[in-house]
């Protein structure tokens, strides 16, 4: 069992939209990525996601409109809901998921 | 969907080792909990068990030793594996379980 410092794992990548995988349970994997400017519109067919925002802003595009989330603020994406993740600014995100999530 | 800002959800309640589920997604919970004083030995059969520090210092007691968590550190806590989590100081966590989890 290891202690996982996320300051510290942040601090050991600077790509965009590359998720690291930085904890495994019960099938879900805890990933950790730097955004900064504009992802795709995709949906998870089978696979609710969650978004929690470590440093920064991050605008999750929806068909109905934009949501923000803040430092220290999450979302949960219901699988087959659309959405379109993107930052001016860098933002940090750990994010939810099964192990098996794609993008469609 | 709602965005969840922890620390409002934190200034929500008081009690010590009372667990309020946060979200779910996946079949899995995110749960808040304050802890302060001493856990008992537990385990959980069937569920591996994520607890990421959200505020204080985290003492989770192990056969082989105590690990000490602070405010932005996480660590996954593997089925089967008999642990007691303990604060002298109040502690905020979040910890993601299977909805299903219960003490053992």
């Amino acid at each position: 069992m290891e202690i996982v410092n996320i300051a510290e794992k942040l601090g050991s990548f600077t790509e965009h939209w590359s998720p690291k995988i930085i904890g495994e349970l019960n099938g879900q994997q805890i990933r950790l990525s730097k955004f900064k400017g504009e992802s795709v519109w995709h949906h998870h067919e089978n696979e609710d996601q969650m978004f929690l925002v470590i440093k920064g802003e991050l605008t999750l595009g929806f068909r109905e409109g934009d949501k923000v989330l803040n430092e220290g603020e999450f979302i949960i994406v219901p699988k087959g809901v659309e959405h379109k993740p993107s930052a001016e600014e860098e933002v940090s995100v750990l994010t939810f998921e099964p192990a098996r999530a794609l993008n469609t």
